[in-house]
């Protein structure tokens, strides 16, 4: 599939120009030279299925390599025009003139707050309900969540209150419970490079919520769903959630400008996590209006009935009045923009 | 003005202790234990401004320093809680319910291109036009801008069309001549941290855009803001324009967040450069939109009649056709937030 | 076991004082008022273990939490004074004098290969064979290893060189295969976050080299090594091997100082890979020599007897030859550092 | 003198192809079409000199621009294959087998403590005395420098000790006054771009020390530097300082990696200031021994008679016994080098 353009050095000798038309060769490409250039220019064609795992860049000769065909296939634009619209439960994601609302605590705690938040983000307009029963933290004496018994309650608040859930996978020997339990697996910024995690939530074929690395590019990212997509998982949603950045005001830097380049680049979906990306509840609900502005399909927010109470990242929870607030804020933005095309059916 | 806590190393010896004291009693201050702690912590009052300079991090017995005050005061809310408006020209920026649009090219090329230009950023509802003169570039074989000449067309262009205009100073040795020439002097990204600029603007009482500077935290920004304040000056307009990030996808990393912190910590107003940003016109207009669903101020666009012919940024430039779709999208956007507060009068 | 001063906000009312007091005297802790200062500041003490999740941020009058202790403990100094020396197979990693080189191909990828380039860094000077057979990739279309039957090649490796071995784990399932394999286990720099991972290797016992996360702080990457103490194994190597960084230049940013803030703040042996660091060979030369000056405890390179038919990061493979003048240099340099206090025993 | 190759988009209609070549035929560039390839890809040669400043990369059917040649030349070892030497008052800086060390306060603060350190350095074997007369400081309100009294005191101190100097110059109406008192001119992190000020210093034909922008790629800098020499000014050295990082534990993140790259790409010398790099005293040493091994030519070191007295940068500056110490660690480390090849004469 890489179709390829390799600038050699002005001074290239032929003993390693040979080296470099030996490897292409033996690769199975074609190989010509662009004549008349400033510096020599191989022109490279053919099936090179077999060069993927050539290091061109290694050898003496070669300045550049400029390949021309993308990475990645089945996440892009030009293996799927239309956008994806991931079925999670009753609930669609993604397609033009939808926005969804994820909400919820970042851990499940209790019996009594999961379904005292659970019913107020219904109230307010949420459409799925997020909860944390394997939650990774930075500190090992930190609380990790409650586990299966998490699910379980996850399970119960789903039927109680009418919601289909989401919630974070971080081992693959927990993809099972995680998938009978809950409608839509999260993988976390922490596992976006956990590839047998990601081969193993694709295989499952449930959806997934694929959370971007603090340390990846957007490229980076796409990558990690076509670990997913491979399996023959074409369920999923992205989710920006901000990046590794140099300013300590805010938790990590919100890159807004993924949503517009994802957008260019591939088919999916992609939402907004505003509360880990600023990890103060005072930015949520800018960062929420300007998500929805940028032109993202849905939120991910995190809403405690009592924040003070809150077992983990308390400082960036909602109260549900907060939460009702940005919604009204976020569906009128969404309204005053540009009238939505008509909705393409579900990929699956 | 700062009052601070001094937290000892749990060794610390009776010399060092010792060292510690006197340097706080030669510096003016009061000093008394804070008992029964861990470790222990020296809490220090008085005057301190004779201690500006002392860096009591470096004694061997001091662990940590917490500075109870902020740095800055002038540019704080705590210093003035209304928002600043500040007035160019005939138009003001900053204040609830008001959102100014800056619009034209980088840089200043030709009176036709100018003009034709400027005639369609005002039809399409700029408050401001922008151009550049002097313009930084990062190879010193690139156009550098028309100089005194670019600034007297900008006054032409001002004239013609009815617009008040900024343009970006570079050199202490140029601020007369743009004060003469243009309504609004821009400190560009590069220039942040050139301190004797600052202080020059500063003292030319002339309305200043201070852009953030790329290494820039929100604490550097508003400490940029301060030299400007600190000479009398109180025309401060801060602009967001991306900082460095890893990710090429952009050229910049938007910081969107910034809007909100800048909101939270100051009382100047604050708007974004979606074209410097991202630095490829199709995510311009995503990124104005949601950095006005931010709560952003206003934008500054990037504008050009013939994009494909400008001589500085041109893969960032929109059409007038483009930048009109904008402004409409952006005041929609506008008249979905929230309904403002009363306007107060402008600082100036 | 943390103690803690709360800065409150100026204005704080009443009734939010008496909501932080209130958390806090649930969670067991003693509280006083430092008097006179500028702004209230509460003094806390106690055993406050169980205000390890109270968020006391997110109250509202709270304006700063200075936590006075370290959140780990294990990993730091003030636990263990001496260096840990750590034994894998028959060579020691840390303590002063000692300094450690690992080296061999990023990728085991066949009998002859993997044989060969053992035998010349063995020739060379190496302590460790290093060879990744369960290989995370970026693509899902790249090669991603031999899996077990790449581990069994190293272990034949091992003992025809008599070398020990270190490789790459990165699922908990495979654990159990790898500590039968191998000497040392790897958590690569995508897997310093997945803590389920890192839970299983410190059960194991078995010996741990953890790198540092592309997005990582240090303190973060020595919480990252408490969660493998902290089930009882002592046996952790940390490796420096770059952060994310803006230049495109290196494939990261090494961060040298890296390795005398560990040694400042941790007793564990450090060690740096300049291969990953740089991503091309031509620096790993002057970046090894770098870290050794640094007073780092050894080095992993990685080196392949034909980098030009590497099926991995061929780019940054050192020959033979190379990595031997490297190695020459290194102890020339390791030779002219200080001499060296006596070595303590190994911890395990 | 660029060549470039422009890889359109896969579907680049007819009038989009026409639209480009009629630029490039505007701009005077030979072009043709690549054949065969899986996208349409146009080879550009000829005098490019007029296309410099058309942004190619904005046109609708251009997938991508690549720029065959580099974009500086000046500075390039294309240009000038033998390592540039820098003569400064009777010190050469650059050079195999030389290594030159400037040391002394961060700034000049009185005479007695000036030529305390400055005796004291010398005793230790700095090759260039350092102090400040103008310091760019982050606060308005901080210590900005003596200014021209301090240049004059850095010049008796310079005769009484024998010693050249080095001083930062912030803005382009100093110029002259540093270059009448000192004998290389500083440009500091903040006004790498401050374009202006560098045009300006290189008029001057003086000696530039020209440090790395915290925000800065290699490229950006020898760009930088490209200013300074093309306005005929040979004589630069480069200064790695450190840039912004995500991780507080240092002040910036030294990036060594940048001495191997600027040594590959550019004939300039490099030195190393690990005092602004780290900012903490305790890391300066391991950080001057691993610059030393990296290969640079020398290093910027802040010394100060009485550390907890100084006025700028306490935290960072050694005591001068610490300095000697230093400097014999950096000794023993550069004679264990490789043996030098002979030191070419100096450039200027």
């Amino acid at each position: 599939m890489p179709r390829m353009l390799l600038v050699l050095k002005p001074g290239c000798s032929d003993a390693d120009r040979r080296r470099i038309l030996d490897a292409l060769a033996a690769g199975g490409a074609d190989v010509r030279e662009v004549p008349d250039l400033a510096v020599p220019v191989l022109a490279v064609t053919g099936d090179l299925e077999r060069l993927r795992d050539v290091a061109l860049e290694v050898f003496p000769g070669v300045a550049q390599v400029v390949r021309v065909a993308k990475p990645w296939t089945l996440a892009s634009r030009s293996y799927r025009a239309d956008p994806t619209v991931v079925r999670v439960g009753d609930t669609l994601v993604g397609g033009p003139g939808r926005f969804t609302l994820i909400a919820g605590p970042c851990a499940v705690e209790s019996y009594d707050t999961l379904f005292e938040t659970a019913r107020a983000v219904k109230a307010a307009g949420a459409d799925l309900l997020r909860g944390g029963a394997y939650k990774p933290r930075t500190s090992p004496y930190a609380f990790r969540g409650l586990g299966l018994e998490g699910l379980r309650m996850l399970r119960e608040a789903s039927r109680a209150v009418g919601l289909p859930t989401v919630s974070e996978v971080t081992d693959p020997r927990h993809v099972e419970a995680c998938v009978s339990n809950v409608d839509m697996l999260q993988i976390g910024t922490r596992n976006m490079s956990n590839f047998d995690l990601l081969v193993e939530v694709g295989r499952s074929g449930h959806p997934v919520l694929l959370k971007r690395g603090r340390d990846a590019t957007v490229d980076d990212w796409l990558l990690a769903a076509e670990y997913v997509l491979s399996q023959g998982n074409p369920k999923v949603v992205l989710c920006e959630r901000g990046v590794r950045g140099f300013d300590p005001a805010t938790r990590n830097t919100l890159d807004l400008a993924a949503v517009a380049v994802v957008r260019a680049k591939s088919h999916l979906p992609v939402i907004v996590d505003p509360s880990h990306a600023t990890g103060l509840s005072a930015y949520v609900a800018p960062m929420a209006r300007a998500a929805c502005a940028a032109g993202a399909d849905g939120l991910m927010v995190e809403v405690h009935c009592r924040p003070t109470e809150a077992r983990c990242d308390a400082a960036q929870a909602l109260t549900p009045e907060a939460f009702a607030a940005l919604v009204a804020d976020v569906r009128r933005i969404h309204a005053a923009m540009r009238p939505p095309a008509p909705t393409p059916a579900p990929a699956s």
